[in-house]
């Protein structure tokens, strides 16, 4: 007998998984729609070219190439002779393509959402799969603020909807962080590394971070001075709660008290010092995000979080995680990446993206129960029975009559005895059985079974669609 | 300057087209719920021993291989050092090896829609992708004709709602053609060839077939014995066309007539011949088919067509395909296929499927024009303006609050002249845009005017829920 599970970090989709996925997916595709942001979809297949030297070396060797066929096939040509293909790897490389592909047919601002699968030949674990989902958003084209306020907003939206209400979009800003290394005097060429450290702040704590710092070969003052300045207790602490400053409760007047607060730290420093002109800017961006959100529902889930890093090298600008306090790692994240979008082409377009972590909300609202109960049940609302097979046609003219009323029928598939059919009937949990019998069959009526009350209740034919399938507790 | 096309034979879609599919799409995920079939996803890759061996020699020249990685890679070692995972080939190999898996999880009657892209190497040409998609409705379980009857009865829906109102889903039955073969003669060995060329009845006509089955060896009195048969101007008229035996000019009862001729021809031959055996049960379960429908809407798009063969070797009854007059291939087909399902196990299991073919169904579509007109625009509805950036945040609650009224809207993404936010609304194709200019802002009010006919109306704010967005002709 052949091995039939799913190939290694791979997963089939029950019907009840899917149903759970598709749940979540519709509301991110409803609410980005409701924002204007477009579908897009490219192929699974990305020529290898267009993906080498993309991700990094990991990334190279994380990636699923595919086999030449045939002729083409070369064994003595090296990795040339042997894949010519690769499956994607995530969904911004394909958008810069096609943005580079499209551009005449593009409008000058294009907002896209991408919910697509990516590959990648991970060692597979708890919670990382080789095959899974992306929830992309991103808008192409402007440098404006307004983009990084909205796609906050929508964000907000989806998850509000999906029932997540203790969620925290932590906000900080690329080059807020550069400043920070500036005038902590941490050499250019090691900061991608010391911001690495730094974003595993969350998990591995200050006494990590100064350990994995210090091993790098940062100086103990400097590594000092960057980290008081990043896990200064003022901007950690919960807003009302912090003794010397007295933020304030409310997150929009505390971001804002946040951000001068963070001014203020750089004023001792002379105004060319190119660390204190780098983190004006991006206080100022900071504080016209935080302004345009103010006059939306979203404001009280945003945090500005000096210590948030991401570690992906590409960000430019502001940069989003989302958490939760049931979640190690993040539900999502995002920023401003104006440098990566133009690979293909000769000029740079400024970009920013939120990337939703599908397998994660999932996760969490399992654990949580978050799912409406219908979901829990079949597809179907009802089953009708089959009597024999001289009356199977009747049981399929019901069947279509209900569906005309909206409901989802499930038809038994053979004359069979009623035990069985009601067994199946609970087995795949609809929620009414409608009895087509002989007493019904002569009496032209239904006997309609409330399969969670037990009750029992027999009406005519011609009035089976008023009968209330929909009312259940 | 990179490459920036997609990987050959496949394809990016861009929005457009992706409200197409997702329209295609949509209708046919929820008719098939409506009949309570439950959606199932595998993964793309598959353990290349799972697909191997099951798509003849030349599947398996088409099959994208997966390169092994980094240790695993033996270049000595043949094909088996090269690669150990495949792309998904189609839809019906990944739902045996899931019947095979999750027996015990599954319900006894298994009924299941599938809707994911396939991948196959072939050469690409008109029509004809490398990356397309499979619409796969399979019923596991049952033997019962009821399934066909339901099927059936799913498929012309979809098709109806789709707009399609003259197709033809014709049918007929495997054993009927073995039995025609039979009595004609054909060796067993030949008939998978013989039942190939016939298949290509349609494109190649009579005396291409004939050529063919000369071709094959076929002795001439068998051939034209078969053809006969099969090719009967009787069977192949229209209804009520037929100047001899005046079959009814309704669908349902011409249907029975042509099956109660077909058997009468079998009447030359003695009972325990082996052909009348397979042609009488074969005949049982059309006119069972035929009579299951009797009652609902599909009954007039169903045509009993003895020349139909399809092509695939492993249906075992009931064989079905739409047609519609302006396309040479089929909008999709199906059947009865009861040895392959239980292909991982050691069961033979029932099952019968249809697939709808959604590149074919796209492409009529879109050349008979039957996309609603609303697909053609933009996803938003509305498109707000944004005077400066002090008020860009009042542009985004405004943004806000039309979303609260169910409306789809973009927001212009950074302060700019008006005259390029109309320019860009007309680009992208919104039918309206709200104007927050400065008096609008002034006086708490906006302007909405309508793309479509030019027209322009100035409401206060508080009224902006209820101006009738969606009433354009």
């Amino acid at each position: 007998m052949s091995k039939t599970q799913p190939a290694r970090g791979m997963r089939d989709f029950l019907p009840a998984d899917v149903r759970k996925r598709n749940y979540v997916i519709n509301i991110i595709r409803e609410v980005y729609e409701s924002y204007g942001f477009e579908p897009l979809e490219t192929p699974a297949v990305e020529n290898l070219e267009t993906l080498t030297g993309k991700y990094g070396e990991e990334g190279g060797q994380l990636m699923f190439k595919i086999l030449r066929r045939g002729e083409s096939l070369d064994l003595t040509a090296g990795e040339r002779g042997l894949t010519d293909l690769a499956l994607r790897y995530d969904l911004t490389v394909p958008l810069a393509r096609v943005v580079a592909n499209y551009r005449n047919e593009l409008p000058r601002f294009f907002k896209r959402y991408q919910i697509q699968p990516v590959w990648r030949a991970d060692r597979p674990a708890r919670g990382r799969f080789r095959e899974f989902y992306q929830c992309d958003v991103d808008a192409i084209g402007s440098g404006s603020m307004l983009v990084e306020a909205e796609q906050i907003a929508a964000v907000a939206e989806i998850l509000n909807r999906l029932g997540f209400k203790d969620f925290t979009i932590r906000i900080n800003d690329r080059e807020l962080l550069d400043a920070m290394m500036e005038v902590s005097s941490i050499d250019k060429a090691m900061r991608p590394q010391v911001l690495g450290a730094i974003d595993k702040l969350d998990k591995i704590g200050v006494e990590g971070v100064t350990k994995e710092l210090l091993g790098l070969g940062i100086p103990e003052g400097n590594i000092e001075h960057i980290l008081f300045k990043i896990t200064n207790k003022d901007f950690l602490a919960d807003p009302g709660q912090n003794e010397i400053h007295k933020f304030s409760a409310d997150r929009f007047t505390a971001n804002n008290q946040m951000l001068d607060f963070f001014r203020e730290s750089f004023k001792v420093y002379p105004d060319e010092n190119p660390g204190k002109i780098l983190a004006g800017k991006a206080i100022e961006r900071l504080r016209e995000i935080i302004s345009l959100t103010g006059n939306l529902s979203c404001k009280d889930y945003i945090k500005f979080d000096p210590s948030l890093a991401r570690g992906l090298s590409y960000y430019t600008g502001a940069i989003f995680e989302i958490n939760v306090p049931d979640l190690a790692g993040s539900l999502g994240g995002g920023g401003r990446y104006d440098g990566l979008i133009g690979m293909f082409g000769k000029e740079q377009i400024p970009a920013c993206g939120f990337s939703l972590g599908l397998e994660r909300i999932l996760v969490v609202m399992d654990e949580r129960g978050m799912f409406p109960p219908e979901l829990r049940s079949s597809s179907a609302d009802v089953l009708v029975t089959v009597w024999n097979a001289e009356t199977a046609g009747e049981s399929l003219r019901l069947a279509g009559e209900l569906r005309q009323a909206g409901l989802r029928v499930l038809v038994y598939p053979e004359p069979d005895k009623f035990g069985k059919q009601f067994k199946y009937a609970a087995a795949v949990g609809v929620r009414f059985v409608a009895v087509l019998g002989e007493s019904e069959l002569a009496d032209n009526t239904v006997t309609i079974k409330n399969m969670a009350t037990g009750e029992q209740q027999t009406v005519g034919r011609s009035r089976i669609s008023d009968f209330g399938f929909r009312i259940v507790d």
